[in-house]
């Protein structure tokens, strides 16, 4: 039977539950075809797939909610509804996002994007529903490590507290990588494993120790501390006293065995959670020995040589063998930030916090506070959660955090909810915080060595990757690099970070100006500003960064404050969310391109 | 025997433990004096004499840390290390602070302020002390309001994990005012309860219920769902599991007892939890018989006429009752941000998430994804936990939220920790985001009507008070007011908010300016900026927020966009910390007077 062409939950409701391996196959085999295209999460949408049928197969959408808790696990979802077709398109311009988007489905309930927020969501749609005497089901679709972010137990007080209906899907998929073989054991004693289970751990840590990427020393190193509350707070008696239903575990890959769950939990009153043991990359298998296939994986995490990433983890790295004080921490994210040979190389110095930046934050301001250096390598919009921290244990103590901020401006294919793009605004109004814009690695390289002996708090922040390597200066605190000169050029154009750069240096091909890279955006280098403060000039700003609060705006605030003599004009991201899925045409978007630079020039001339 | 002069560490230390009640005792009477004249939190320091007190007698500080969460109930500790006469200076200008500040001495661990972050805090100087081969111990001391927050889960995972010798004392004062019976009653069985406890138990119950301020019932619609997760994860057996040892329940104004108990945890290996149950009021009755001392007690907490939150309570309760949409949240802050009398007339309608504003933005953001119109009532500087799901899950989705921020602007007593400086410059670069800032009670209120009908995120950001009720025009999207206006002046000072309006129309009683109350700060009334803008006019902003990123630099963005031929100039505050505990001092501070506007005036002229 064809099942290529179940493309929405009416249609799926027809089939038989003995029809529904075939459409499951169906799926993986679409989303391993087009994730190989397109790039995106391939595991953890090949191990959602029995899941996603079985609750499309028992609830009702969209009146029924399913809130997907990061998203990035809802291609079958979006499959399934409606978007069969218009999923060719994945991640692609124009195309629908690798994330829910209410405003592309009505399917899909709530934004996502961040991890660990589903069931405040979902407990906000069930208070919703009970003030509007609606019968709506709320399903939050959680994986396990999202459960190591705060949010997710504040709401879960709450949600025990409320004690409305909600169905909790724990997606877990982290049993087998665990280091605690002690507590792991004890666990799996309580929720009365079966031997059926136990195999399918065996497997799923095969499956997983064939990504070369995940060694197995690396395995242990990264998941340390990631799941150990989670594991606890399991424990059927534990959700039983918070007035929350336990259900499980379940073998997640089991679609029979699902929908029979779902429609048991559906009828039950109060909240639930329904506990389901996956294998993130089901059936990745059948796509590994085709060695095309492998690469849509592979490049999920991949480091070149041309990312900031690589940078940082060779330079803490070899640190961290001179300065026993480096101390390298992430959220979760030790792979993408470049940390995974330092995680190896000093395990004893490398502290990987799971999702929890709150945490992360204040806990680097003590390690600071004690005498060590640390560095907090982190995603732009991830820090994002952090920033209470920054301002209250960081900054108001001077604490020497580095926070080492990568993916900052926009990001490309992950779109509206991972741009990093308010980094400069939330940080620059913060007092003691010294904030640098790398332009290229051998530059990043020259500020990690600076930051080594800088003794406040202090922000690096980049994108994934630079175009090249160029000359530079040696780092001055608060001082710029002049990267082209041109004497007879009234036109300035200040650079923040490498992208900046770029299109400055090629708007410099066509006009002559002078280039500079503003590598410190706070404190400003107002020795120089007040140089070109002059009647006549011409400044301009570039920055991918919003405008309201960042580089530009700081800029001309200081020549204001000391009287303009100078024209001034910032590139810098306009008043909305940019949900391209490329970084070039993000920029576009807000003028943020050679051409327009020189247009803006021209206008002011 | 005296004890007054008992003021270091040293000097406890030579104390017989017998002695140590009578210490005790004019401890509390000299916190009761201070804190009556002064101002500050009562009953949270006299809940925690006897802990504190056994603390320093056990542990040999500043060697050892004593990490304070919030840090409000730091008195003691204040007092007995070396701050016994400068303790009359509490929260004055000049004088100590309220809460622990490693600038003011070297017993203060940490800076603490804002809740949760203790365990984080912990961690960080346990972890420096094993990797610098030191044997300081490290004690955090967190109440049980403070578990709500979820950082403080991140941080007990983490704690889980690296098995390291960390002393959590839990001081538990809220055992007595939970709604849930019973839950309450299985954990109390759980922890072998003896038949002393229980007396204690209702004792702290009935000394809770002759302040004034919480009634029978306004008791238990507050702390719903404050303290359920914590109940659970007080297991015994759970922190067991995590390789947390479980000490308690113990007494904690039985200062034998709490000494035999840190002399024990100290020689053990491993993370600790010692759970005291303390009376957030101890010895506070003997007090309350004396009507003077009742006045210290009331002080924290009541609400004038002329406060903001008074409006705020009264729109939300009439609006409910006429729009069955309306719901209030607050985090742990119904009293403050005047939400009492809705929650007790609309129970049903009323959220108290605890200490948990990550949880509450998104859980608002949802409430009105299902139709619900969500009023989140917060202070300004807490509302900066919930930065990351303001721009995930309120303003990407452009979800209809209402922020209330409360305490925006400096604050006083409370100093450099509860600024509530920075809200505009996070709040203006969020793309959906509608800023307003009521100048007094009478607008506010025009300006909640106008929330009601206005289906997009809306901040309102205002001080504790106002000054005076003025006739006001009706709100518009995107308009200004003008209050004052001189058409031969050539100045125009736009004020955002009321303590901004009151210092301009001071300056107007000393020379002609035109007053305007840029009632939105975002987006701006871009009509009535292009009009000014004209050669020989001034435009002076005035705002209570920091520099960067604020209301000033916007309007000189705009301006400069425009092509700026008006002078301009921002009153706002400048690049650093204030820590002046009085409000006019801190506005002095930045030069955000009547007397510096009109000098900036001149030097425009």
């Amino acid at each position: 039977m064809d099942y290529s062409n179940i493309t929405t939950p009416t249609e799926l409701k027809r089939l038989n539950i003995n029809e529904l391996d075939g459409l499951c196959a169906t799926l993986r085999e679409r989303i391993i075809n087009v994730v190989e295209k397109n790039g995106g999460h391939l595991a953890s949408n090949l191990g959602t797939v029995e899941l996603i049928v079985a609750l499309h197969y028992v609830y009702d959408c969209p009146k029924d909610k399913i809130i997907f808790d990061v998203g990035h696990q809802s291609y079958t979802h979006k499959i399934l509804t409606g978007r069969g077709q218009a999923f060719d398109g994945l991640r692609q311009n124009g195309g629908i996002s690798g994330f829910p988007q209410p405003e592309e489905s009505e399917y899909d309930a709530f934004t996502a994007g961040h991890a660990s927020t589903s069931l405040s969501v979902a407990l906000g749609f069930a208070e919703a529903a009970r003030r509007n005497n609606a019968d709506d089901n709320v399903v939050a679709v959680i994986g396990d490590g999202a459960l190591t972010g705060g949010m997710a137990y504040e709401a879960l007080n709450a949600i025990g507290s409320e004690g409305l209906p909600i169905t909790i899907v724990l997606n877990d998929n982290n049993m087998s990588i665990s280091k605690n073989v002690g507590a792991m054991s004890k666990y799996l004693t309580r929720l009365r494993v079966s031997k059926k289970y136990v195999g399918m751990k065996n497997e799923i840590k095969r499956a997983v120790s064939i990504i070369p990427l995940f060694g197995d020393g690396i395995l242990h190193v990264l998941e340390k501390g990631k799941s150990l509350l989670k594991r606890i707070i399991l424990s059927n008696k534990m959700f039983e006293e918070m007035g929350i239903s336990y259900y499980g575990p379940f073998d997640g890959h089991n679609v029979g065995e699902l929908i029979r769950t779902f429609v048991q939990v559906k009828k039950k009153q109060g909240p639930s959670i329904v506990h389901i043991i996956t294998d993130k990359g089901h059936g990745l298998k059948s796509a590994v020995t085709d060695p095309e296939h492998s690469h849509g994986i592979s490049s999920v995490g991949t480091i070149g040589s041309d990312d900031f990433s690589a940078v940082l983890g060779e330079f803490l790295t070899e640190a961290a063998e001179k300065d026993n004080r480096v101390t390298a921490v992430t959220a979760a994210m030790a792979i993408g930030t470049g940390l995974e040979k330092f995680a190896l190389a000093f395990p004893d110095k490398f502290k990987d916090v799971g999702i929890a930046e709150e945490h992360a934050v204040t806990y680097c301001a003590a390690l600071a506070a004690g005498g060590l250096k640390p560095y907090f390598a982190v995603y732009s919009t991830f820090l994002q959660r952090g920033f209470d921290q920054i301002v209250h244990d960081v900054c108001i103590g001077n604490r020497a955090v580095t926070l080492c901020i990568d993916r900052a401006g926009v990001v490309g294919a992950d779109g509206v909810t991972h741009q990093g793009v308010f980094d400069l605004s939330y940080l620059l109004p913060i007092p003691n915080m010294t904030v640098m814009c790398p332009t290229d690695g051998d530059e990043f390289r020259k500020m990690l060595d600076f930051s080594l002996g800088f003794n406040a708090p202090l922000a690096l922040r980049y994108p994934k990757s630079y175009s090249q390597n160029r000359p530079h200066t040696e780092i001055v605190y608060g001082k710029w690099e002049q990267i082209s000169v041109d004497k007879k050029s009234k036109v300035y154009v200040l650079c923040a970070g490498g992208r900046a750069l770029d299109i400055a240096l090629f708007a410099a091909e066509s006009k002559k100006i002078n280039v500079i890279n503003a590598r410190f955006v706070k404190p400003l280098d107002t020795e120089y500003l007040d140089g070109i403060n002059k009647k006549g000039n011409i400044v301009i700003t570039v920055e991918d960064n919003m405008r309201s609060g960042g580089f530009g705006m700081s800029v001309l605030q200081y020549f204001n404050s000391r009287g303009m003599l100078c024209k001034c004009a910032a590139l810098a991201h306009d008043d909305m969310f940019i949900d391209d899925r490329d970084i070039s045409s993000s920029l576009k978007k807000s003028g943020i391109t050679s051409e327009n630079l020189l247009s803006v020039v021209k206008s002011l001339e």
